[in-house]
């Protein structure tokens, strides 16, 4: 499988809401850093938990926006809600042997238009 | 050019500080979107301008922790600096007979860590 392939399946699985489901795709040293808040997560079961416990408002969809894959890594950019809050994930992975072994993760919040770059922007719908 | 081998070089010039120089790996349709803010930039000569103006508080420099590449996208990561502000940004490039026709680009902030999941992370260092 490519990096691509596993990564597509690691959102496949997380869909399912069933977060234990998602240890198929990772290794066993699998780690997960965020670093906006210099956070680091060891093992398929912590990552397991914190997601259960992040799902208390109802179950998460994903929608993979697109999965660039090179050889060992793949980098996604999905968007995630629960209904009610919507945030975007851009996660870079790294594959050993068909599985997960590191994850860096971003989520980037909305921010202002800085006021001074509007003569040379337009909006995005 | 690979995309990776065209977003090196789009750092590479980056680097320079002459932001007029980086039109030679940007498309004629060139269009840098930043979903955070929901903005639009269009064409090689905005885009210039807008980085001189960033420029104001002496030469930006850049840190490429990693450029991920398939065979018209490429996405990287990387730190930049002008010495008082630190940032990073993660842009996903994609690529047409060599040069760069669209940018999507998000530069996470630093956000603190949820208390309640301490017990299951570590800090980054």
């Amino acid at each position: 499988m490519t990096a691509a392939a596993v990564v597509r399946e690691f959102w496949r699985l997380m869909a399912s809401n069933d977060f234990d489901s998602v240890a198929a795709v990772l290794a066993p040293g699998f780690v997960l850093e965020w670093p906006q808040s210099r956070e680091r997560i060891r093992g398929a079961e912590r990552f397991a938990r914190m997601n259960r416990e992040y799902v208390a408002h109802g179950p998460w969809r994903f929608n993979v926006l697109r999965v660039v894959g090179a050889e060992s890594e793949a980098v996604s950019e999905v968007e995630v809600t629960d209904g009610t809050q919507n945030a975007k994930a851009i996660s870079f992975f790294t594959v050993q042997e068909g599985r997960i072994i590191r994850l860096v993760e971003y989520w980037p919040e909305p921010s202002p238009a800085p006021a001074n770059r509007a003569p040379l922007t337009e909006p995005l719908q």
